[in-house]
């Protein structure tokens, strides 16, 4: 029972106060998504073909190779060499460590402090893109890098992106997605994105409350917020599990919901990724559902929201 | 400079009194090895055709699918899972928890234990392939289970067998394998075994000191014999990292001294294999080199050594 309503796969939610709740004190449970997967209504002149946006729709997620030049992603890499070494020993909130240890995992809100990756969120490839899924104009509600370093690279637990969203920041409907763009080799052994086909379907509530600060801890180490194995096993074996093998230069664009993760990276080559969150404007976030404090601004993008504009030229250009 | 010798490819080591010292104060280097890697003479009405001799010798391992039928798996598989459900909540010296946790990680010395295991390890299928590459009658060094549980199966850091078993069991020399049986599918998103190709030709020497009663962590986590970042990107640079992706009933086949480690697992699918370690009957092993006391009998065969006599019948008969 979560607030006196039953939860199954078969009840809408629609008319609590939280459309999504999780996090209350219920235990793991499946609710109906209700949410469009695909929000525009016409496919007419869309930045994809119509079978790549009907695979969207199913699956919960693409992979479009060759999204960026060589060139572009050097560029990339490049300004991303620049970060790690200025943020090597830095306490900067915007850097997150492995657990355990001090080796850079994360770096939040790259689109505010790199060029090159203020350039790339406003590329037309990507923003028309998100534009076009999410039916709206698009503002940017989190970015950041992942480095998945090589030799000690930790895993990224199972988790729904809109779980948290909407506990902990106050997203109030799936209607966001992101887009990782590949910066090396995402090879099959060097702890790819994992996707679970079809999962963005299904809204996972997770057991447990949210602490006090969370986000300090579940950047590093998620441990709210996280499905239980049977409802896991239940979607794996239902979707399988995809692994996001790319190339640099590729895009995985995923559905908020799409339950996702990834293994370790005990190999010497690091699997860096840039990460870019869209959010519909007409989904700008609320007060958090778990009655925290809203995390930092470099997490979730609360203030002065504007809708972006594309910027041409690519990548590389100044 | 290891007692008084300088280290590097090009340096014979066979007159010092330990032939592949490792853990004695130096930096990691990399030293030559000083056995063959494939023991007989003659390839004659050996049990592999030549050139799967010949991959082993280049690449120090070699992966035979269908070893095993679908059947003599599933009378493994039962008595794994009556294994798993004995040791649940044993305190058995033979069970090994993950890190930080009590799911069980690895089970000892199941050839003594459990009896479909005990018929596997004196399988004609692999303990003629195992005399055949060690040119010798053969015992076995060695057994566990290795679980890999799914959602937090951890990883294995990468490591060669042989530098531990030299170091802390007093292995003499490089004449020594193990057989990985898959008893569940291993997948390249379930932590399945990584090697290099190639690495088995070097004897990585590795940085520190063993302290005393290492085994009690270094089969949870390896913090010791481990080799530095930079000779490992070397090796895989040279001979890059395979992933032994394969079916239940197949057999990883691998040089005691290949690196080798695996990622974690997030998947729901557990990635259990049993592990056979056969050593030459002439390469018993003797005191430690690294001058501790003895690893317990249940990881190191130390006593009443024997041949082992091949055992017709298949697995699945009692």
């Amino acid at each position: 029972m979560i607030g006196g309503v039953s939860v199954s796969e078969s009840v809408e939610l629609a008319s609590c106060a939280d459309p999504y709740p999780s996090r209350v004190g219920q235990s793991s449970a499946i609710l109906t998504r209700l949410d469009p997967v695909v929000h525009s209504q016409s496919f007419e002149g869309g930045p994809i073909p119509r079978h790549l946006v009907d695979e969207y729709e199913e699956r919960g997620f693409l992979v479009l190779e060759n999204m960026f030049t060589p060139l572009e992603v050097r560029s990339l890499q490049e300004e991303v060499a620049l970060l790690q070494e200025n943020h090597r020993h830095a306490d900067n909130e915007t850097c997150i460590a492995e657990p355990g240890g001090h080796t850079l995992r994360s770096i939040f809100a790259v689109h505010k402090s790199a060029s090159s990756f203020a350039r790339l969120a406003c590329d037309r490839r990507l923003v028309e893109l998100a534009q076009f899924l999410l039916g709206d104009e698009v503002y940017i509600h989190q970015s950041r890098l992942n480095f998945k370093p090589g030799f000690r690279g930790k895993e990224f637990y199972w988790h729904s992106d809109f779980e948290t969203w909407h506990v902990e920041d106050g997203m109030p409907r799936m209607r966001a997605l992101s887009m990782s763009i590949t910066l090396t080799e995402n090879m099959a052994n060097n702890g790819p994105l994992m996707l679970i086909p079809g999962s963005h379907k299904h809204y996972v509530a997770c057991s447990g409350q949210t602490p006090e600060n969370h986000f300090q801890e579940s950047l590093r180490k998620q441990e709210y917020g996280v499905p239980s194995d049977e409802l896991l096993l239940g979607l794996a074996n239902e979707g399988g599990v995809f692994s996001a093998d790319a190339q640099p230069g590729s895009v995985i664009v995923f559905d908020c919901n799409t339950m996702h993760g990834s293994n370790s990276n005990i190999t010497p080559y690091p699997r860096s990724n840039a990460f870019i969150v869209y959010n519909s404007l007409q989904n700008q976030v609320v007060v958090p559902y778990c009655e925290r404090p809203p995390r930092p601004e470099f997490i979730c993008t609360r203030s002065a929201i504007e809708p972006i504009t594309i910027r041409e030229g690519g990548i590389s250009s100044g």
